[in-house]
Protein backbone atom coordinates (compact mmCIF):
# COMPACT_ATOMS: atom_id res chain seq x y z
CA UNK A 1 0.00 0.00 0.00
CA UNK A 2 1.22 3.45 -1.15
CA UNK A 3 2.54 6.30 1.45
CA UNK A 4 0.62 8.90 0.50
CA UNK A 5 1.13 12.66 1.43
CA UNK A 6 -1.64 15.28 0.36
CA UNK A 7 -0.68 18.57 -0.25
CA UNK A 8 -2.07 20.98 1.53
CA UNK A 9 -0.43 24.03 1.19
CA UNK A 10 -0.34 26.74 -1.10
CA UNK A 11 1.58 28.57 -3.52
CA UNK A 12 4.63 30.03 -1.87
CA UNK A 13 3.96 27.91 1.85
CA UNK A 14 3.84 24.24 0.49
CA UNK A 15 2.77 22.17 3.63
CA UNK A 16 1.74 18.45 3.57
CA UNK A 17 -0.82 16.05 5.56
CA UNK A 18 1.00 13.62 8.46
CA UNK A 19 4.50 15.64 7.91
CA UNK A 20 5.80 17.51 11.03
CA UNK A 21 7.87 20.57 10.45
CA UNK A 22 11.13 21.18 12.25
CA UNK A 23 13.51 23.80 12.81
CA UNK A 24 16.21 24.35 10.81
CA UNK A 25 19.01 26.78 12.60
CA UNK A 26 21.42 24.31 13.23
CA UNK A 27 25.03 24.50 11.68
CA UNK A 28 24.76 28.28 11.13
CA UNK A 29 21.32 27.83 9.23
CA UNK A 30 19.39 31.02 9.55
CA UNK A 31 15.19 31.44 8.87
CA UNK A 32 15.12 27.69 7.63
CA UNK A 33 12.31 24.56 8.19
CA UNK A 34 12.75 21.55 7.11
CA UNK A 35 9.74 18.93 6.19
CA UNK A 36 10.73 15.35 5.57
CA UNK A 37 8.45 13.89 2.73
CA UNK A 38 9.68 10.71 2.37
CA UNK A 39 12.11 9.27 5.36
CA UNK A 40 12.58 5.93 7.63
CA UNK A 41 8.57 6.65 8.79
CA UNK A 42 7.73 6.03 5.71
CA UNK A 43 9.51 3.03 5.69
CA UNK A 44 11.69 4.06 2.97
CA UNK A 45 15.50 2.18 3.09
CA UNK A 46 17.00 3.62 0.04
CA UNK A 47 16.58 7.51 -0.21
CA UNK A 48 14.78 10.32 1.82
CA UNK A 49 13.57 13.14 0.03
CA UNK A 50 12.87 16.63 2.65
CA UNK A 51 11.48 19.50 1.66
CA UNK A 52 13.52 22.70 3.00
CA UNK A 53 12.10 26.84 3.25
CA UNK A 54 14.86 29.36 3.82
CA UNK A 55 12.86 32.90 4.63
CA UNK A 56 14.20 35.74 2.55
CA UNK A 57 17.43 36.87 3.83
CA UNK A 58 18.06 33.45 5.47
CA UNK A 59 20.91 30.68 4.22
CA UNK A 60 20.90 27.04 5.05
CA UNK A 61 24.26 25.67 6.85
CA UNK A 62 27.52 25.49 4.88
CA UNK A 63 28.06 21.68 4.73
CA UNK A 64 30.64 19.36 4.09
CA UNK A 65 29.81 15.50 4.57
CA UNK A 66 30.23 12.16 3.13
CA UNK A 67 26.53 12.06 1.11
CA UNK A 68 25.71 13.62 -1.59
CA UNK A 69 22.03 15.80 -2.55
CA UNK A 70 19.97 15.75 -4.84
CA UNK A 71 17.88 19.11 -5.35
CA UNK A 72 14.98 20.65 -7.07
CA UNK A 73 14.39 24.45 -6.62
CA UNK A 74 10.32 24.29 -5.76
CA UNK A 75 10.12 28.27 -5.74
CA UNK A 76 12.37 31.49 -5.11
CA UNK A 77 15.44 32.63 -5.74
CA UNK A 78 18.69 31.39 -3.95
CA UNK A 79 22.62 31.82 -4.39
CA UNK A 80 24.43 28.71 -4.40
CA UNK A 81 27.89 28.61 -2.91
CA UNK A 82 29.92 25.06 -3.70
CA UNK A 83 33.05 25.13 -3.04
CA UNK A 84 34.65 28.32 -5.12
CA UNK A 85 31.78 28.43 -7.29
CA UNK A 86 28.90 30.43 -6.80
CA UNK A 87 25.41 29.53 -9.04
CA UNK A 88 22.26 31.43 -9.04
CA UNK A 89 19.29 29.29 -9.03
CA UNK A 90 15.05 29.79 -9.88
CA UNK A 91 12.63 27.13 -9.94
CA UNK A 92 12.87 24.08 -11.69
CA UNK A 93 16.70 24.38 -11.50
CA UNK A 94 17.85 20.78 -10.86
CA UNK A 95 21.52 20.57 -8.98
CA UNK A 96 23.40 18.04 -7.68
CA UNK A 97 26.49 17.48 -5.11
CA UNK A 98 28.67 15.53 -4.85
CA UNK A 99 29.99 14.11 -1.68
CA UNK A 100 32.18 16.04 0.46
CA UNK A 101 31.28 19.31 -1.56
CA UNK A 102 31.04 22.41 0.58
CA UNK A 103 27.72 23.80 0.00
CA UNK A 104 25.18 26.81 1.00
CA UNK A 105 21.89 27.94 -0.22
CA UNK A 106 21.47 31.76 0.59
CA UNK A 107 17.71 32.91 -0.40
CA UNK A 108 18.44 36.12 -2.34
CA UNK A 109 14.79 36.62 -3.79
CA UNK A 110 12.12 38.67 -1.65
CA UNK A 111 9.78 35.30 -1.29
CA UNK A 112 10.42 32.01 0.85
CA UNK A 113 13.06 29.36 -1.07
CA UNK A 114 11.41 26.37 -1.23
CA UNK A 115 13.45 23.09 -2.63
CA UNK A 116 13.43 19.61 -2.00
CA UNK A 117 16.44 17.73 -1.46
CA UNK A 118 16.85 13.94 -1.78
CA UNK A 119 19.66 12.18 -0.18
CA UNK A 120 21.10 9.20 1.09
CA UNK A 121 18.74 7.21 3.82
CA UNK A 122 18.34 9.85 6.55
CA UNK A 123 16.10 11.95 8.00
CA UNK B 1 32.13 21.55 -8.65
CA UNK B 2 27.89 21.01 -8.51
CA UNK B 3 25.87 19.79 -11.36
CA UNK B 4 23.44 22.30 -12.86
CA UNK B 5 20.69 21.61 -15.24
CA UNK B 6 18.95 24.50 -15.66
CA UNK B 7 15.27 24.89 -16.31
CA UNK B 8 14.25 25.74 -20.14
CA UNK B 9 10.96 25.01 -19.99
CA UNK B 10 7.58 26.79 -19.02
CA UNK B 11 4.87 25.69 -16.76
CA UNK B 12 3.13 22.94 -18.10
CA UNK B 13 5.66 21.72 -20.21
CA UNK B 14 9.25 21.68 -18.09
CA UNK B 15 12.31 21.09 -19.77
CA UNK B 16 16.31 20.88 -18.34
CA UNK B 17 18.94 22.36 -20.35
CA UNK B 18 21.91 19.12 -21.25
CA UNK B 19 18.68 16.88 -20.20
CA UNK B 20 17.77 14.46 -23.09
CA UNK B 21 14.33 13.47 -23.76
CA UNK B 22 13.48 9.78 -24.23
CA UNK B 23 10.05 8.06 -25.39
CA UNK B 24 8.85 6.14 -22.42
CA UNK B 25 6.58 3.64 -24.16
CA UNK B 26 7.92 0.18 -22.94
CA UNK B 27 5.96 -2.24 -20.78
CA UNK B 28 2.11 -0.82 -21.60
CA UNK B 29 3.40 2.81 -21.42
CA UNK B 30 1.23 5.17 -23.81
CA UNK B 31 2.02 8.88 -24.22
CA UNK B 32 5.07 9.46 -22.06
CA UNK B 33 7.99 10.73 -22.01
CA UNK B 34 11.28 10.77 -19.69
CA UNK B 35 14.13 12.92 -18.09
CA UNK B 36 16.92 11.87 -16.38
CA UNK B 37 17.62 14.91 -14.47
CA UNK B 38 20.03 13.14 -12.16
CA UNK B 39 21.69 9.78 -12.63
CA UNK B 40 24.91 8.34 -13.55
CA UNK B 41 26.12 10.88 -16.37
CA UNK B 42 26.08 13.52 -13.29
CA UNK B 43 28.58 11.05 -11.09
CA UNK B 44 25.50 10.35 -8.91
CA UNK B 45 26.01 6.95 -7.26
CA UNK B 46 23.28 7.02 -4.44
CA UNK B 47 19.94 7.73 -6.40
CA UNK B 48 18.27 8.79 -9.56
CA UNK B 49 16.24 11.67 -9.84
CA UNK B 50 13.67 11.20 -13.03
CA UNK B 51 10.81 13.75 -14.80
CA UNK B 52 8.35 11.52 -16.32
CA UNK B 53 5.37 13.19 -18.23
CA UNK B 54 2.33 11.49 -19.26
CA UNK B 55 0.18 12.79 -22.41
CA UNK B 56 -3.81 13.08 -21.40
CA UNK B 57 -5.54 9.88 -21.33
CA UNK B 58 -1.86 8.26 -21.30
CA UNK B 59 -0.65 5.75 -18.60
CA UNK B 60 2.83 4.50 -17.15
CA UNK B 61 3.15 0.81 -17.38
CA UNK B 62 1.58 -1.11 -14.51
CA UNK B 63 5.10 -1.91 -13.19
CA UNK B 64 6.50 -4.15 -10.06
CA UNK B 65 9.83 -4.25 -9.28
CA UNK B 66 12.37 -4.80 -6.77
CA UNK B 67 13.06 -1.39 -6.38
CA UNK B 68 10.90 1.58 -4.40
CA UNK B 69 10.11 5.19 -5.50
CA UNK B 70 9.33 8.46 -4.29
CA UNK B 71 6.90 10.48 -6.24
CA UNK B 72 6.37 14.05 -6.32
CA UNK B 73 3.41 15.40 -8.40
CA UNK B 74 4.69 18.46 -9.99
CA UNK B 75 1.38 19.61 -12.48
CA UNK B 76 -1.44 18.00 -13.63
CA UNK B 77 -4.06 15.15 -12.17
CA UNK B 78 -2.73 11.42 -11.79
CA UNK B 79 -4.68 8.49 -10.99
CA UNK B 80 -2.40 5.41 -9.22
CA UNK B 81 -3.19 2.06 -8.85
CA UNK B 82 -1.33 0.57 -6.41
CA UNK B 83 -2.03 -2.89 -5.86
CA UNK B 84 -5.36 -3.15 -5.08
CA UNK B 85 -5.49 0.67 -4.17
CA UNK B 86 -6.65 3.49 -6.41
CA UNK B 87 -5.83 7.01 -5.21
CA UNK B 88 -6.01 9.88 -6.89
CA UNK B 89 -3.54 12.61 -6.81
CA UNK B 90 -2.64 16.71 -7.89
CA UNK B 91 0.02 18.92 -7.99
CA UNK B 92 2.24 18.72 -4.86
CA UNK B 93 0.79 15.14 -3.33
CA UNK B 94 3.73 13.07 -2.41
CA UNK B 95 3.61 9.18 -2.38
CA UNK B 96 6.18 6.60 -1.45
CA UNK B 97 6.01 2.63 -3.37
CA UNK B 98 8.13 0.35 -1.66
CA UNK B 99 9.28 -2.06 -3.23
CA UNK B 100 7.27 -4.98 -5.47
CA UNK B 101 4.13 -2.67 -4.89
CA UNK B 102 2.45 -3.14 -8.11
CA UNK B 103 2.30 0.70 -9.49
CA UNK B 104 0.67 2.25 -12.36
CA UNK B 105 -0.05 6.29 -13.08
CA UNK B 106 -2.68 7.33 -15.28
CA UNK B 107 -3.33 10.83 -16.17
CA UNK B 108 -6.82 11.68 -16.04
CA UNK B 109 -6.50 15.36 -16.44
CA UNK B 110 -6.74 17.60 -19.33
CA UNK B 111 -3.36 18.69 -19.09
CA UNK B 112 0.07 16.80 -19.31
CA UNK B 113 0.83 15.40 -15.74
CA UNK B 114 3.94 15.89 -14.39
CA UNK B 115 6.68 13.66 -11.69
CA UNK B 116 9.68 13.50 -10.36
CA UNK B 117 10.76 10.24 -9.51
CA UNK B 118 13.14 9.17 -6.87
CA UNK B 119 14.63 5.27 -7.34
CA UNK B 120 18.12 3.55 -6.21
CA UNK B 121 20.92 3.96 -8.86
CA UNK B 122 19.51 3.56 -12.36
CA UNK B 123 18.54 5.35 -15.25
Amino acid sequence: MPVVHRFKGHQGRPDWEDVPTYEYTQGGARGGLKKVLIGSADGAPNFSLRYYEIAPGGQSSFDHHAHDHGVYILQGRAKLIAGWEVVELEAGDVVYIGAKEEHQFINIGQQPLGFICVAPPRD
